[in-house]
């Protein structure tokens, strides 16, 4: 069919990856029409890690520039988009490259890392992740500290895997509005999705919105509400749930799309050096597996029709697209302004 | 007066001292008769930074043969002691140096690391400090492998900068008895010491007891219930009262000795690089004060012989002085043996 949106294609944001690297994934972005991308560069990486991925992603930057560059901002993001590549955003799944240092938090925001998740599932320093039962959420002084120096230097906080807690503190003690990166709501997928403990309650999702946050809907089957057997009509189904529930302001796309690792990277995502284990048991099978619908953001295109076929304006799927995540790049990327 | 105790006098054990090492320290241990020190070698370096502090020690032992020399267990700390030297044992303040790295426990138990406190008045991933308002313990995941870990290795656990919940969280989950190196019972001081977080409950003491633990108790002005104008008498009460609500098996001495530092390193112990100030204010005043009668850990055999003075048997003054850390030692030391 003719597609009402394919001319133009409007700007897309995936607001969170984490594939290994690699040409064929940023063809892939080019294909389908993806104008930026959220990378994770670290979730258990020490400081010196964490340069060292920069650094590699440095030089794939200089050896993929007819497709890629490297955006700082959302100036960047645009520049970079209109010469018809796709804007590489940095982010953190975790804190653990800032090594309680409150002044890394400076240090890597000039290195390009904008986006900052205070914890990856488990507790640290400054919070609860949502893999704790007992959620004492944001720590008295250093998850204080670390809220206030993201704000002052102009780093989005991303709540993703906190627990619910920390989601609502965060919330209240920040001075800019605040990312959801990549989640789905728990009360539309249901508690019987296989993490269990990632998707975001109705509570947190309208607090984020209610102080301008922006959550990003992921295809991941985990995630979703009927796993793999997922359709995009349920997808779409979701989206427009949100919606209703939050607003077209605060909804858009995080994909959480990965691929090109074996199990070894999943038990290091799982259980970073602090267990020898992964506490969630790896199976055999397949790392990952994305809904049919789904199988790369190539698909972007596909997902964005079909919300367009259910009724969303040209205006509503800019938002929802890209044009949600640039508002709150906009806000997030520079020093809060305190009231 | 003619000493009870000075001939010959007890094995003394010091459980806890931050001094910057100088040798005019050493010389006090020696005329304070003081056998074995452990000595804080990290309270939030890094990995990195704690193998260059173990690096500053190895000189300082090669310097000062003398009058010190490392211990890795009980044996080196008699062989060290009856060579008229003082035996020096390399603990942690906190578990920064481990970055989150389960296999570091045994790395750094390797270089003589055989004591490890859990946390520094702030959360961490293992566990909550005292500091911490809302107190959620150990942590499920990260807290839980740790301590496990210590056990295996044979690494005593330390307590004493850690939240009422962490202490019984850690004392019920611990296949091996711990350590409150230094703190004193907030039910003799009061808590209307100047760091009120920092005693311990009688619950805790209790616990602790009952499971085989120590408490160290400190002429730490800021933990004493009259505060510098403290007398000996009065810490001679605490630690006879102590010894009435514990036994004379589990009350020791860790004095949390520290000279020779400016108000820079308070606050790096107060504010690591979490924090540009310290949450606690810094006087212009003396760094710290200490009693009268404690002016150095050359004052020992005065505070042993007040205990001598006020009842306590030569056998008693024995547990008390040494003998009680040293059975603790032998226990922690080694892989733990679960039931």
């Amino acid at each position: 069919m003719s597609s009402p949106v394919a001319d133009p294609l409007p700007f897309t944001v995936d607001c969170l990856e984490y594939s290994k690297p690699d040409r064929a994934r940023f063809e892939e972005w080019r294909r389908g029409s993806v104008g930026c991308v959220h990378v994770t560069i670290a979730v258990w990486e020490t400081a010196r890690e964490t340069l060292s991925v920069i650094g590699e992603w440095n030089d794939l930057f200089a050896a993929n520039s007819d497709l890629i560059e490297q955006a700082h901002g959302v100036a960047d993001i645009t520049r970079i988009n209109a010469a018809g590549k796709t804007a590489v955003l940095f982010g953190f799944q975790n804190t653990t490259p800032l090594e309680d240092d409150i002044r890394l938090v400076r240090v890597f925001a000039d290195l390009g890392v904008r986006i900052m998740q205070l914890t990856y599932n488990t507790q640290n320093s400054i919070a609860a992740g949502c893999w704790e039962d007992d959620d004492n959420g944001v720590s008295k002084h250093v998850g204080a500290n670390f809220i206030k120096e993201m704000n002052d230097v102009g780093v989005l906080i991303d709540l993703s895997h906190c627990s619910e807690r920390t989601c609502l503190d965060t919330i209240d003690m920040s001075a800019a509005p605040v990312a959801v990166t990549h989640a789905n709501p728990i009360e539309f997928v249901g508690d019987g999705v296989e993490l269990s403990r990632r998707p975001k309650s109705t509570e947190v999702l309208r607090k984020l919105a209610g102080r301008g946050g922006v959550v990003g809907l992921s295809p991941y089957v985990r995630m979703l509400r009927d796993g793999a057997a997922t359709t995009l009509d349920s997808f779409v189904d979701m989206t427009l749930w949100t919606i209703d529930q939050l607003g077209v302001e605060h909804v858009a796309f995080g994909t959480d799309f990965y691929t090109g690792y074996d199990a070894s990277m999943v038990k290091w995502w799982r259980a970073g050096r602090w267990g020898r284990e992964s506490p969630i048991p790896i199976g055999d099978g397949p790392v990952v597996e994305w809904p049919s619908w789904f199988s790369s953001p190539e698909a972007f295109p596909g997902v964005l029709e079909a919300l367009v076929d259910r009724g969303l304006s040209r205006d509503e799927l800019a938002l929802v697209a890209g044009g949600n995540w640039m508002r709150l790049f906009e806000q997030g990327f520079q020093p809060a302004v305190r009231a």
